[in-house]
């Protein structure tokens, strides 16, 4: 164990417990999507009709049921995903360290956003890889900048190995990976011969604007870039996260050495819930919810939008995000958002401050709001306090922020 | 990933599946075991009555009323664990691979016995370990040679880190450890300042004989040895292993490490499996169970010994296991049991060859039988089949093994 630390978000979300605190700091789905009835009947009918199959050991890969059902639903994003080059992960956080695992030696490079994913960054360091970082903005990670990244770890005799990207509604910046940044990079992983893992949690929660196809559909643009490809998602934003079920879409080569190291990482993941959400998953009931779920994000995106134009102002700069749970956002002021942090607790609202999400060279200026889990009229409330925070956090801060 | 192979056991599983193959070579838990309808129930309460709780992101050591059950179970094994040393895993197998990410570096040494669990010698290999076997007999591991292979490791200028051993009824050895043997180990640990994991999946499959106390319980009796040794174990063989539900208890500084590194392998286990499992252990079941579930795996246990008393007689050595799921027996022939296998599998039969067990210097001649799955007439018919394979083995063999 080298370079690693709790989480921060964690150790804020007790925080998040005390009374009369609304939290925009935690990513937590709101309950309000759980199809707690769907989910009855889909576990009922699993230890109906076949309980040895669902409490038996499975196979390392994944239930071939669940498996059916994820590539239909890897498919319905524009990505031809054969079954077999699916491995279920234990939560799509097992499936960022099965990448970490299979690919990165202690030392060696792994490239990924600034900001970037707290536990992707946690993951990595734990790999003890060197994490390099490119700048994003409005539009996602500057993968042009990713050349000059490369040529400096050459120079220094490194290893590149891994590039990891969220490239839809991003955690923490909310940003989408634009189709013709998307290309280049698939173009960079071809010339570079580095894997790029494309993690997308949130791809189905879009709020506005047009869906961009995921990487590994783009491939078949890219002569040779399906062998450079990885593409992760994950049942927790749109089903359940108590479930632990992500999947992992691979190249043939890459999947079966993943297969050999999730087998003595965990054996497989639960057999009981895939199958229940393989049953889940057949009934149909996710699609005819899903337009709900995104209603019900789009509108805290929304909320949480207006909010800040009302209670901020120029105060705070940021991009609206397309979809997704985040919001990220710099102060206009050089403010410590640490400090303004302390303010907010007193205030009774809390979100992270956006220096965790820096591999290197954070700007202590800038926040993660999330709009995930609170009502809009909380929302509404919580940067009103936000506000009165910053007014306090103004009077008093000395400390210059880095840049 | 350096040196890691895809499980035998995993292979032969496959094979398993033919029709009128009867298979001694895996350690699936008789589904007859299996309490559907008090998971049913477990399941049931657990969405009817905090869906939220059981469906939403958890906490990375576990839910707490999870925690409380296994600190309960854990203590009428004789230790004490409070539940705040816990941390659940998703099954054991991911203890073994949390541990060997705790403490090993690549190129640390992991002391495990010859034989040892099998996804143990891939975990550690995974880690890059470098892996010292002592030899087992009729009371477990050697613990006494243990000495000599640490100072020859110091002597190399090697670091060990980790001993890693299964006290009761071991897979595959189907030994279980002496209590003066545990006592001296945990002497060992201290003086050395190495730690020691027993992983204890099948103790509460005791067939005959009384029960040794765990090494976290003896630490009482070892000056400063609570700070060396963790308990690790499983609701897969008394519950079900579909559910990935494991336990491993560790002294703070290690828990507090473990919990950090577990957030990063996969933030928290499955919340849904946890407080179903919470529910159903709870509810009293399980205790009402285990003596039926002992009687089954002791009916077993006996009738494949009396089954190779009938059908092989001296053809074949072994120590009769006190419990467990696993007889490992020694061909008195110098027979490569690899090569056994072939026709055995031609008979209708598989087993695991002993080699696979070894992280050096292989016994060929040996083999595992679990006696887990099959009914008693099943057991009898398939070692009457491998008495077939060895006399069609014994006709042809020219290969010497290996000692």
């Amino acid at each position: 164990m080298h370079g690693v630390q709790s989480s921060v978000i964690r150790d804020l979300l007790k925080l998040a417990q005390r009374p009369g605190i609304i939290s925009l700091a935690g990513g937590l789905p709101s309950p309000l999507t759980f199809d707690v009835e769907g989910l009855k009947n889909a576990t009922q009918e699993a230890l109906a009709h076949e309980p040895a199959r669902a409490l038996q050991y499975g196979l390392t890969d994944g239930q071939p049921a669940l498996k059916h059902q994820l590539a239909r639903l890897t498919s319905s994003r524009g990505a031809t995903a054969a079954e077999d080059h699916i491995v279920v992960t234990t939560g799509s956080q097992q499936g960022i360290d099965l990448m970490a695992r299979l690919f990165v030696n202690p030392g060696e490079v792994v490239v990924v956003e600034r900001p970037a994913y707290l536990a992707a960054l946690q993951t990595f360091a734990l790999a003890q890889a060197s994490i390099r970082s490119i700048d994003t903005d409005a539009h996602g990670a500057r993968v042009e900048d990713i050349d000059a990244v490369l040529d400096v770890a050459a120079a220094n005799g490194e290893t590149v190995k891994l590039i990891y990207v969220v490239a839809n509604f991003a955690n923490p910046s909310g940003a989408t990976l634009s189709r013709e940044r998307r290309l280049r990079l698939l173009r960079t992983a071809v010339a570079r011969k580095i894997f790029v893992l494309e993690d997308d949690p949130y791809g189905e929660l879009r709020s506005f604007g047009t869906p961009v196809a995921p990487l590994i559909a783009l491939c078949s643009e890219v002569p040779g870039a399906a062998d450079w490809c990885g593409y992760l998602s994950t049942l927790s934003k749109i089903v359940a996260p108590g479930l632990r079920l992500g999947w992992v879409v691979l190249p043939p080569a890459v999947h079966d050495q993943a297969v050999i190291c999730k087998q003595s990482m965990d054996l497989h993941t639960s057999t009981f819930t895939q199958e229940l959400a393989a049953r889940y998953l057949a009934s149909g009931r996710l699609e005819a919810r899903l337009p709900s779920i995104r209603t019900a994000y789009r509108e805290r995106n929304e909320a949480l939008a207006a909010a800040l134009e009302r209670h901020l102002g120029d105060r705070i700069v940021y991009n609206r995000p397309e979809g997704g749970m985040f919001l990220w956002a710099r102060l206009s002021q050089e403010i410590d958002a640490a400090e303004l942090l302390l303010h907010a607790i007193d205030e009774g609202m809390i979100f992270v401050p956006g220096h965790a999400f820096y591999a290197d060279a954070p700007d202590r200026s800038t926040l993660r709001l999330s709009f995930a889990t609170p009502a809009a009229s909380e929302l509404d409330e919580a940067v009103r306090r936000l506000a009165r925070a910053l007014d306090r956090s103004g009077r008093h801060t000395t400390t210059p922020a880095a840049t």
